[in-house]
């Protein structure tokens, strides 16, 4: 670990607040790492920055200084793009939390960085409104965390990823210029659009200190349904009389048999169907009129599309159906060891894809059970590979990176990516050519060039 | 103007087929503009290629004898982004028109660039799906220069604007190399989206090829309604109403008396209202039960919100309405000179902004007619500036240089933007300033030097 430089040190000490620069043991632990627990944290400091004049201000003596930053938002990523384990200063953003009022007429929030996701669902929800931005970690989740992550979620089928809601950008970059990019506005056609490049860059560009985000109106009654199919053709048969149903999608998500044997044994389940099936589909609509829907039910049964499946009929039992997929991942984990991927197809190639991955797997890896779900409506696969329980920990860990380049190929010929939603960051790194051409590459390490010259910008991360 | 190198013209003699290059004046002068005519075009070639490869070949040609290139779509901008006036080669899509078949389960077709907007449309529309980049000049438009201007439209305060309706981009650089960028996913979370930089960077970045575009189902019914408000923030709040309204907003449009009684001296029109009014609204809706429709107006009449109105009762009158709207741009220009502007202000500010900018224009530029309309639920003004007609056209031109630096100064003031939907192209570059910083527009030109290092790139286009 790198000792952070007696200049540097001595600025902060006579520029900032006495509670600006933190070394206390806990918190180098807490704030340097995300959701992830591959790396062991170890930052030199964490800022904690109370206005963009204050990050402003530490980026420049960063940069005098070519001290290594690590920008930190809620730190629930799972690529460990947050992770700060080589000495660098984790700048949280979590004391910049303000919300401005709401523009109900343009129907617009600007708020800081550190704001929480849960908050700002609750301060537009007020007004009728909400920033569809939607996870499980929503509870911990930063707007410029989200931002900076492109983040995803199970409602991308209805309202797409978060670049689609981010209206302006306020942006600290490395030399400690503040940029204000885009702002209220819906339209802006002025040359390029910088903004694209700080979304989903993972903080190696710049640090979010602000957003105007774009609102929409809450969405109406939600009706939500299970059904049962026999295989994976029958998620995609589906989902193809889904998208001419008569009602608005918001999420079609899948998942196996193998995932709910895994939350029937973590987890005291209510069986919402008559017997087990191999596949099931998870499907929330809005818009619905009742009887249209029952019609379209009972076609489906009709036709044999479907094998079973059940109407929630108040919000205890969609609530219900909902824990089922939502308890997939602490399920798999409290009953095994799995090892996570997140993947994305064209959806015509899933099922190919998903043979192949099968056939090639039971051929090399034989005894590994793989527990699939996702965002199928997205062509969003998380591919969890469960450790037998007969093979040593080190020996299946010393695997899974073998098998990660097996299905990384199978991926990259079905022209698919190797992170749907959660990033590269340290995790996905050496994977990246499998997705991003040498070329791309490159003009990727050129951009942050031009922004980040002296490499400061959460070094290491992605490519 | 230049005269194309010996061993340029050698090179494309041997290597390409005998039509690939044309030097007829007939072309050279259709080839050479867009729907702007305040250059005069003067290419010194006009090269139409049928497949990508000779895209990438003719463009390592360029780089090695250092040709200029205008790529070229359907030349229907506004801004001269297509115009080549110092001895370009433009670069015309026109003969790479291919659409594959729909993938009606994924909801994607994957194009060539020169394919026209509305064939795209007939093309899809098949299989009752639709790609939502919709305006005017669909009919002669194409795909890549949709995507190169970031297309907007009447449709965007429903769909967004064409970057949201665009999952892969091929793309050829100056260098002649072909990067393929995305693909059929909808998430693609793997670094910096190279797809973003291209999308609206008006081809001074690279050439766009082919797209794989993203499509949505058809709209159901369409109801299409005109109101009569007294002023602007009687526009203002009828959109507060619609924005809660019981339907989904396909468009809110407006314009104003002066606009109407153009379109009257131009065309016959059948007065939609019993009365003229200062200020129309042209709301189209999605999804509305009739009875709750009737309910909404009915309760708008009933508090004043609006002082006339007509719900549209078949599709001739869906249709005579809109052709009110769509109507104005051709009436302006029949019955006088207009001098245009599209701009984007916050929705919120669109109220102080026109007053303001009614009463410098008072001021400075007494008896000059200002004729507002356009998509102001996007918070898109199109500001059209009527030549007075004891003006002489030499002095009128001269003033309107001025008298954009004066809008200009208060767009920025209220935080807007000096282009909406149209683009920078070499209209407005010397303006650019007004909604881009200096150190934005230096970043601008650094990724361009890393994409386009010799600036054969659509030079002197944007900044």
């Amino acid at each position: 670990m790198t000792a952070l430089p007696e200049g540097f040190l001595a600025a902060v000490a006579r520029d900032f607040p006495a509670d600006f620069l933190s070394v206390d043991p806990s918190d180098l632990a807490t704030f340097g790492r995300d959701w992830t627990k591959v790396h062991e944290p170890r930052p030199a400091a964490v800022a904690l920055p109370r206005s963009t004049d204050e990050v402003s201000r530490l980026l420049k003596l960063c940069t005098a200084f070519q001290v290594p930053i690590v920008p930190s938002g809620g730190r629930t990523g799972l690529a460990a793009g947050a992770v700060a384990a080589q000495g660098e200063v984790v700048v949280s953003l979590s004391r910049m939390r303000r919300m401005n009022s709401v523009d109900v007429l343009g129907g617009t929030v600007r708020v800081q960085a550190g704001a929480v996701t849960e908050e700002v669902h609750r301060h537009v929800g007020e007004h009728g409104l909400t920033w569809p931005v939607d996870f499980a970690s929503k509870g911990s989740s930063q707007v410029g965390g989200n931002i900076a992550t492109n983040a995803g979620g199970v409602k991308v089928i209805r309202y797409g990823l978060t670049r689609q809601w981010v209206l302006g950008l306020e942006v600290v970059l490395a030399s400690g210029e503040v940029l204000e990019l885009g702002g209220a506005l819906e339209k802006n056609n002025t040359g390029i659009d910088l903004r694209q490049l700080f979304i989903g860059s993972e903080g190696t560009l710049g640090i979010i200190t602000e957003a105007t985000l774009k609102l929409t109106r809450l969405p109406g009654k939600l009706d939500v349904l299970l059904f049962a199919v026999p295989n994976l053709a029958g998620v995609l048969a589906l989902f193809k009389e889904a998208r001419t149903g008569p009602f608005v999608i918001t999420a079609y998500e899948f998942f196996t048999e193998k995932c709910m044997a895994r939350v029937r044994r973590h987890r005291s389940v209510r069986e919402p169907l008559a017997a087990p099936s191999e596949y099931y589909v998870l499907l929330e609509v809005e818009r619905a009129e009742p009887e249209a829907l029952e019609a379209w039910i009972g076609s489906l049964f009709e036709r044999g599309v479907v094998t079973d499946g059940t109407l929630a009929q108040h919000a205890g039992e969609a609530a219900a159906i909902w824990a089922l997929r939502e308890g997939i991942s602490e399920s798999l984990s409290a009953t095994g060891m799995p090892h996570k991927n997140d993947i994305a197809l064209p959806i015509q190639e899933l099922e190919g894809f998903c043979a192949e991955l099968e056939s090639v797997f039971d051929a090399r890896y034989p005894g590994w059970e793989i527990a699939l779900f996702g965002h199928i409506g997205d062509g969003n696969l998380h591919v969890n590979v469960m450790k037998p329980d007969a093979m040593e920990k080190a020996a299946f860990l010393a695997r899974t990176h073998e098998a990660d380049h097996t299905m990384f190929e199978l991926v990259r010929k079905y022209r698919g990516s190797i992170s749907a939603e959660h990033g590269i960051g340290l995790l996905k790194k050496d994977y990246l050519g499998y997705s991003r051409s040498g070329t791309e590459i490159e003009i990727m390490r050129a951009i942050k060039r031009v922004l980040d010259p002296l490499g400061i910008m959460n070094p290491g991360k992605v490519f």
